[in-house]
């Protein structure tokens, strides 16, 4: 199959990748915790398939378009973690009257402005922020809180169903301690919050969803839902981090070899910043866009040493390679590369291929065909 | 219109385009030299006619399936500068039996393995490396590049037309002046392989083609074609090299406001790097994903001054704005955000509007419908 592959093509190993699913499922499990995975890594709606044979019937997304996808293919319970969009409350109404819909809302304009628009129930979570400083409600201002829940508690179609934190900013950690202790921070707001509203509103979920958090710790104290994402294809940043190892990465573009300069032994690919994202890891004195990788029949090999992917432009990626992998490359030969951001990579290359060459939707479709 | 739009959507302003594809045509008429403008940044048939309105009825592309998709839409000279893909053969052929059709070659391995697999006459650059050091030959190993030309010579179906430079680092270049340093290399380079290569080719072609050189040089000596492409719609990056001004940037992402945050005077839109990608200017202590403008009754506005997007993840786009900004824009508001890099954006955007709801089309394809 690989030797037939004529352009970028993003290869998926169904086993690596149903393999994170079943152990995030089962660490789940192990807490006492619901998994509602964050579709926006993979946008398919076959690996969520893959999902729903480990029991999950719920899924987390990032839009309203993604919403839409996935409840148009038969996902009931639905959450978009993604500050309401009000120019899309038609398209929430009809998706709300056909499934168990729930949005984020984290300011009282977004409430006043959809108050009288809505046609049926829909379920809120509020974002707060216990310190990753993107969207959501400082985590200790209760009272401008209070007052969003008052506005929802006010509205006969809003239900307030929990509070919600994503701690993005694991992502900028520099070890797996740090990582514990942004999450004993999230942790720790989001119990104060339920001490503060439980009387007002004793069924309310905690709930919060990064991946380095959710693969790292084993502490879910009061945590209701997880809504991790990229654990399912993982990836180079992920591996930095610490939430995975480079043989856990469930994805890797496949790229023709298309040029070689021996002076300073680098190999061109077809493979650019339209297919792997301009996605980058940063050491002291190089990037890195990608780690090379040789195909095998079931799979692909760990990376090769001191061949990594130094600049991309839009078509092209060079290859900075060791004398034995120069001499060994040919042009047309297909070189794996494991991405930097696999969301990225997989929202660029819209749809996904195993090695025996079954594709695998993605919300985007394909770009590269013929 | 403007009011209308409910998610992230790539407006363009015509009129700009049309300005901006009319300066260059008109420079490389006033300098004798042939205009094949590199269509990988907007990859549309509609701007291909009016490029064709121009006067332009040869183009150059990054990829065989962009090449296809013009040939496939009446396009009848198109070259494809990113090095020969030999897995890519079967198209090749396709295309060269119906179209006057250019690849570039810069290797023997690749002239040794499509040998004996042409169907019919294909025309071949010559990629020459005078510095940048991506690909191509470098320009002075003259030894190297003869055994290429009679390798090229030697096939009944290749047919030798000249030589190509791009010269990429212009885009790390920190003045004006460095831009015509290296666009003066280039030109030197060129030069003396005519000077060698004359004699077994009298009419071969000298080309090259980056925006910043193309637009702020006025030395084109001895030049015959060339292939700028971003010129088309500019962008931010290309403002800070001294290419355009701010005012012929002709895209501008659409994005609704969904969230903001007063104490950080910031405001989320819902625009990130599945939208803009994630290309970024850097300062000393700020990293610039867009500038934020307003739209009008036929276009955008300048820049808001002290207004810029400060971080995107997937979906989010984070503005940090000045005080009456803030106040200024409520939740559901449209705001414009002027790119990066617009290769990147109108590449993941797949397709255009206009301010009076015409849609453009891209090769990509729309993303982000309904």
């Amino acid at each position: 199959m690989i030797q037939n592959i004529k352009r970028p093509t993003l290869i998926i190993d169904p086993e690596k990748v149903k393999r994170n699913i079943s152990i995030i499922a089962q660490k789940a499990s192990r807490h006492g915790v619901k998994l509602s995975p964050h579709f926006k890594t993979h946008q398919s709606i076959e690996i969520g398939k893959w999902f729903k044979k480990e029991g999950i019937d719920s899924a987390t997304v990032s839009s309203v378009s993604m919403a839409k996808y996935f409840i148009d293919h038969g996902w009931k319970d639905i959450t978009v973690v993604f500050p309401l969009n009000v120019n899309e409350i038609e398209v929430v109404n009809e998706l709300a009257a056909k499934s168990r819909f729930t949005v984020l809302i984290d300011s009282l304009d977004t409430i006043e402005i959809i108050s009288d628009k809505l046609d049926c129930p829909l379920l809120v979570l509020l974002e707060i922020d216990s310190g990753y400083h993107r969207t959501g409600i400082d985590a200790t201002d209760f009272e401008q809180i209070k007052g969003i829940l008052d506005a929802i508690d006010q509205n006969e179609n809003l239900f307030f169903s929990g509070f919600y934190n994503h701690s993005g900013d694991t992502y900028r950690a520099e070890s797996k301690e740090e990582i514990e202790e942004i999450h004993e921070r999230t942790l720790d707001a989001l119990h104060r919050l339920r001490q503060e509203f439980s009387s007002q509103h004793p069924d309310l979920i905690l709930s919060l969803g990064d991946t380095p958090s959710c693969c790292i710790t084993e502490n879910f104290e009061e945590i209701d839902v997880i809504r991790p994402g990229n654990f399912v294809f993982f990836d180079l940043m992920q591996e930095v981090l610490g939430s995975c190892s480079v043989d856990d990465v469930g994805i890797a573009l496949a790229s023709p070899v298309v040029f070689k300069n021996r002076e300073r032994h680098e190999i061109t690919i077809y493979g650019g910043g339209v297919h792997l994202s301009k996605e980058v890891l940063k050491g002291d004195d190089y990037l890195l866009f990608g780690k090379l990788v040789e195909f095998e029949d079931s799979g692909w090999s760990k990376p090769i040493e001191n061949c990594y992917l130094k600049s991309i432009s839009q078509e092209h990626g060079i290859l900075k390679v060791d004398e034995s992998t120069f001499n060994k490359l040919s042009i047309g030969d297909i070189v794996g590369i494991l991405p930097v951001h696999s969301c990225m990579t997989a929202d660029l290359m819209g749809e996904y291929v195993t090695l025996d060459g079954q594709v695998v939707d993605h919300m985007s479709g394909p770009k590269f065909r013929d």
